[in-house]
């Protein structure tokens, strides 16, 4: 089975946008045992729209096609699907009403432009958007399937997961691939493949495929068997945690925050969080999951000296002696926080991020972070990189990760 | 001219990489007047790289690819490439000693394996590469030029800056372009395009190009003359800040918060939070900017009723009367959180989030926001999304959007 994506748009096109449509459309394909053949990204004109239908047509058995469905005037993706496909818009009333709805519940007025987004193709099924106008469209021909969904991420991935995948399990014989996602924290994929190697090795030969997705603080190891033999990657997965158990905090989709909250909620305990360097990403990251009012209460985003010596109690003296980001006041920061917003644990994060504010001591990329319970602190300086943004991002994962293993260390 | 990408790697294709090559060469095209018209991703396979090849040479001018030049067996474009042009690999010795260097500097062992590198298509102009081992190709057939350079970024990016773009510029008379960027927030496309109709009409028939690139929150609209035109997009750019000047609050590629950040500099004040609903996204925002801690002090997250009520002097008949999401609630917290802080302004936000937590009075969505100066204190009511992440996101920059204009009217 053939399949291909074709992204619609000149904002991809001059990189005034990231195709990251094309790389969820990816993933999610792969875990579904589909793999994508070829993206393309082309502009909003209608003979480049009319040729890629063609070629894609000529050698692809599932075509899913984004972008160009919004009702201003240089959207004219619908347009050319009528005529490729032979057929002509009308209008659809349950859309329609959808819309009207839609609006309604938003407060806002109903402009005729918003009624074109319920002028549809006849020949297609239509797949319902519940989080936008656009209507997603699914196209039959000679057994080939063509999908046209908005560009906009959320409303894409809305109607793939709701309207999409359903129907291409429903339509194409997918084959099955078992597979596992362990996920670790802490090493770098080099290192990690030094310490495997042995492993990885046997694996390769049984047939398993390995394959490693660093991301900023992580690296995913997936195995998959093609030949769809659980029992395998089981074995495999099984051996690998006697090799790495210091660098595994989980399996599959969750994010290390999400394992740390899930500890929280078992525990039935409660975290508070004293942020510097990380300015309230760390909060963030904890508080964008839904349900995290069970377990996290609050922080105190403590930029400033002043903050941290009136809000939290550091004393100067110390805070001139050591510096902000010294172990001695990351243990304050979390003791007090922690006393204050009266939780049961608290991650204490100070260090410099960057690009400056580095010196010969305490180079860009130097963090401290302290996590505490009700008995305990442990802190643990870090040496994270020179890029701002990857020092934010990795201190509040390894501040998570501290505290997952001092709570597993309770137990 | 024509000009298409050819990006080749199967990690793209099934998500693991995401393709910002293309992203980035698309920018840096467009900046010397040279449009990208398609970037296709291909497989690391002989029958689709040879395909691509001669589509690409059927319909552009100028193609750029990326991808599968490393040491290992996966990648074969070279092989391909010298099929293509009906060349052989010929050992290049200069490119040998450069690759021996190369390593040497790094004390590495120089293995086999990178012997190949210095093995290069006879026909072929090489472009040296300072960062790695892999040597750009430039191609020429027919007055059509294909350029193929490795896959990592920063390779790629040194490649294009120091050989690819000075030798486009020598080969091909590029027509420059002139644009403008005009940022909108606070009103969707649909709105938008109606209420700036009649300019957009006129724009389009002064041989101008406009397009919408809608993001969470913003509108972008980019003015563009294939002409090079400057003149004639300042005049319309000019014309449209009067027809919708409560909605543009930037221009080029500037974030809400750093025309926020760019207005406290400017006057040399501070800013505190109080966030409820955003738990940390707001301030995470204002602080991944570098120099964010000249006019950025700290934040309170509230999240809890308890946080609200003893850290931030709520009263507890309020809360229970009004709720947490109240103009009442809001209004003290970003009075309490500037005054605790001791900063110029301050930025409040409790809403609901979602996905549950709503009521019939209050469905989720609701968000109120309140914005205090020294002297003044606005509120207002908003009604986002059913989407968490969107709904948070929104939130903080309404919260930036109103503090802004706070800021702008004391003028």
């Amino acid at each position: 089975m053939k399949t291909e994506i074709i992204s619609i748009g000149d904002e991809i096109l001059i990189g005034q946008t990231v195709n990251t449509n094309a790389t969820w459309m990816g993933q999610e394909l792969a875990k579904i045992g589909i793999k994508n053949n070829r993206t393309s990204t082309i502009s909003d004109s209608y003979e480049d729209i009319i040729e890629s239908l063609k070629l894609a047509e000529s050698r692809s058995d599932l075509v899913l096609i984004t972008g160009g469905l919004g009702p201003t005037k240089d959207d004219i993706t619908k347009r050319v699907l009528c005529d490729y496909f032979d057929t002509e818009l009308e209008l659809n009333k349950e859309v329609l009403e959808e819309i009207k709805t839609f609006f309604a519940f938003r407060n806002k007025p109903f402009l005729k432009s918003n009624e074109m987004q319920a002028m549809l193709p006849k020949s297609c099924t239509v797949l319902p958007n519940k989080m936008g106008t656009a209507s997603g469209m699914w196209f039959e021909r000679n057994g080939k399937v063509f999908v046209s969904m908005p560009g906009v991420p959320y409303e894409m991935k809305h109607l793939m997961e709701t309207g999409v995948f359903p129907k291409i399990k429903e339509q194409f014989k997918l084959q099955e691939l078992a597979h596992r996602t362990i996920l670790t924290h802490g090493i770098g994929e080099s290192y990690l493949a030094e310490i495997i190697e042995d492993w990885e090795t046997r694996l390769r030969s049984s047939e398993l495929d390995m394959a490693y997705l660093p991301s900023p603080g992580l690296v995913k190891l997936r195995v998959t068997s093609y030949k769809n033999d659980m029992e395998l990657v089981d074995k495999f997965c099984e051996e690998l945690y006697p090799i790495i158990p210091e660098y595994i905090f989980g399996e599959g989709i969750i994010t290390m925050q999400e394992t740390l909250a899930n500890l929280l909620k078992e525990k039935n305990t409660t975290i508070s969080l004293a942020e510097s360097c990380t300015g309230g990403f760390a909060s963030h990251l904890l508080t964008k999951t839904p349900g995290s009012s069970s377990f996290y209460e609050g922080s105190i985003i403590c930029y400033s000296y002043d903050i941290k010596e009136k809000e939290l109690n550091v004393p100067k003296s110390i805070l001139l002696e050591n510096g902000a980001v010294s172990e001695q006041v990351v243990e304050i920061l979390s003791e007090e926080v922690r006393k204050k917003y009266n939780t049961d644990y608290s991650i204490a994060i100070s260090g410099i991020a960057g690009p400056t504010g580095g010196t010969p001591d305490k180079p860009v990329g130097t963090v401290w972070i302290s996590v505490s319970s009700r008995t305990q602190v442990v802190s643990k300086r870090f040496s994270f990189g020179n890029n701002r943004e990857r020092n934010i991002s990795q201190s509040a994962l390894a501040g998570f990760n501290m505290l997952r293993q001092l709570i597993l260390n309770e137990k």
